[in-house]
């Protein structure tokens, strides 16, 4: 095991991260792995601690996956800081870290970002651009699907992709991404990846901001009234518990309302089942999920509560 | 190493083949994977020596795949021979079998066969049917792709799911299936599986009818009328060796009207790159494939011949 003060082994090649993952295995080490786009605040944190206590062996990954943003988004303006990455990682005892340049054959046509850097991996025995992608069909379309179509079919690409190349026995993701959390575990079942997919609670500011990179971007009267968004929420969850509302609409327009009048732009709220995502009549008759997604200025952020 | 008379171990399920797995490679030991749907032919058989050549444990899966079959395809009338398949087995030395009843969450409706078998799989951790897909966008598209359009997502899919289960090293296909190796490969580069995709020579009766489960669904007249697909086959590398026809619609029409003049139902005739699969000018540039799919009576048949 790593001291806490070691500094973790970096590699930015496939095969060199799948060999050290392999050796630890032999060893009889247990393997997590928490994928990351860098940048990392308190929530990538309590997630390496969690794995950390899971597993002997803690690898982390930081890559910005093209194939998750559309021509539009924010691949560009995506905040990085890896010097700071480092330090953290250290501080963390994390064993390794996988930082791959790229991850994608070359010419693809489906990376969305034009600066996305998408060339050859190594190993490779054919021509061609990358090509292929996983969806997971159901439930990769309410809630975040409707408005980034393509967005869960890059997360599901990037994810396997890096489970076969880590081959960890355990991947920890936040549960602020809840739908991208319920795709993952349904795409690890479905295709029988050795990989059990576990969620971490959703980390928070002292005021209540869920702790996301893209926080990074807001202005500072945005990050004041973007508050409404973890207020609403709280406020939806105590209308239900005083059972002073528990109608999906009821607590949709409660939630909207409060973003919408904070000056928010919202692109969903959404009062779902939490297992499947499929709308419901009554909250109180199965695990709900209230999912917000809502625009400040040109920063988009998720949150999430769950009443059980 | 088995000896050639002990029988192979059989697994039905997941954890137990993925144990069986891994415990060889803690041995050192190299782990080949032939996929299979039964009922096997010398085809079959060829391409298990060339796994016993190239690895040190040699793995069989069956499993008759619902989700490459459409509502009206022949997956009800797919030929099984389970005893047979077992002494076959046994006498090329087969480590181990992996025959699963099923292999798809349940209540799929992405599972085509009505009396497709698809249940829970083991070690899930969420309920909700199988929904999960894996596409290779282009490749899939052409030839076989035109009239089946589900076939190579389906194939796709069943195969990610046994790499995943079974961890080779390598895994062989035959080239009668030029497009599913083709589909085969870049998905295992593009979604970084650990797994070399080996494409072995065709198989042929002696009359040069290329071997598949499917022949013995043949009437004795069709299997007759069925050598044209072969033979037309042949004549076209003939007429490129001969120079006498090195353009793409003089060999499609070559081969389809000799198939159609036996009788059969020419589904395409198609004269592609050998790499791409995608359309030609000239046979003489570059590797060059020609591949046919035909009916003969309710049986449908592929063939090919590679030109380089």
């Amino acid at each position: 095991m790593a001291t806490e003060t070691a500094q973790p082994r970096v590699f930015t090649d496939a095969n060199g991260i799948r060999q050290f993952s392999r050796d630890q295995r032999k060893s009889g080490n247990r393997i997590a792995l928490v994928p990351t786009m860098g940048y990392l605040h308190e929530g990538h944190l309590s997630l390496i601690k969690a794995a950390r206590d899971m597993a002997d062996i803690v690898i982390v990954s930081i890559y910005v996956n093209p194939t998750q943003f559309a021509q539009h988004e924010d691949f560009g303006v995506y905040p990085r800081d890896e010097e700071g990455d480092m330090r953290k990682l250290t501080s963390l005892g994390v064993n390794a870290v996988f930082a791959p340049l790229r991850l994608y054959a070359s010419g693809s046509s489906a990376a969305a970002g034009s600066d996305a850097g998408n060339v050859v991996g190594a190993g490779e025995h054919q021509k061609g651009a990358h090509e292929t992608f996983i969806q997971v069909e159901q439930l990769q379309q309410p809630l975040c699907g409707k408005s980034r179509p393509h967005f869960f079919r890059g997360v599901a690409t990037v994810v396997a992709k890096l489970f076969n190349i880590t081959e960890p026995d355990i991947a920890i993701f936040g549960r602020k991404d809840y739908q991208q959390l319920l795709v993952l575990q349904r795409m690890a079942r479905d295709l029988d990846f050795a990989v059990e997919v576990v969620g971490m609670p959703i980390m928070r500011e002292e005021d209540g901001l869920a702790m996301s990179s893209r926080n990074a971007l807001l202005s500072s009267d945005n990050r004041q009234k973007a508050l409404s968004i973890s207020q609403s929420l709280q406020w939806a969850r105590k209308m239900v518990e005083d059972r002073s509302a528990v109608s999906p609409s009821e607590l949709h327009d409660a939630v909207a309302s409060r973003i919408a009048a904070a000056g928010g732009r919202v692109d969903y709220v959404e009062v779902v089942d939490g297992s499947s995502l499929e709308k419901i009549q009554d909250v109180t008759k199965q695990p709900t999920l209230i999912a917000v997604a809502a625009c400040f200025g040109s920063v988009r952020l998720i949150d999430n509560i769950e009443l059980s």
